[in-house]
């Protein structure tokens, strides 16, 4: 059996914000993203979202707060909590979340990806 | 708001095969686990379970075949496979997996961490 490279992974793809699954676990799946500049502010009504950052570093805005992730390190956001990802330079996450969460909550604009690949 | 980071995690504990939590995302949680040896032969009934290599290499032997895992590669073993975790020199692993899912399966013995401690 061959294991699933990450860096492998990562090559196949290069636009931003179009995240890729990679795995699933039960009704969660694992996904890597590239990342840069600013998205758009937005919650998931129902669904926790585990970001870890594989290469880069990335911050994660809140209406009050914020926090900053460099490599090697990981947060979870709430269900319910507004945030907004933003990376100053290109930046590869691993998200664990559960299977059907949009990549822009409840706000669904061209950015939306509905169906994302697996990879 | 404070990052997780997962050497500063990874610190905080030396045993082998005691997995901690470090998150939750809705059902699942996010464990990490320092492991060394050879585990037990076990399978998980309803639960598939996501291993990715932090540091170091482990093998995931299965009856018929087996998986070789390095720094950055992952796997996921699904539910119902008998599976055996390997290592050979101490290796740290990140953990996805449904919440209560205990870490020897259906093996249940000294081994098992029937409630692990969040860290």
């Amino acid at each position: 059996m061959q294991p699933i490279n990450l860096q492998e992974k990562f090559s196949k793809f290069a636009d931003h914000w179009h995240p890729r699954v990679i795995g699933t676990v039960n009704d969660c799946e694992i996904k890597l993203a590239k990342i840069a500049g600013e998205f758009d502010w937005h919650h998931h009504e129902e669904e926790d979202e585990f970001f870890l950052v594989v290469k880069g570093g990335m911050r994660i805005d809140f209406r009050d707060d914020a926090v900053v992730l460099g490599e090697g390190e990981c947060f979870v956001v709430p269900r319910g909590v507004e945030h907004r990802p933003v990376a100053e330079n290109e930046c590869w996450i691993l998200l664990f979340e559960p299977a059907g969460t949009l990549n822009t909550g409840n706000a669904v604009s061209d950015r939306t990806v509905q169906h994302p690949e697996r990879i």
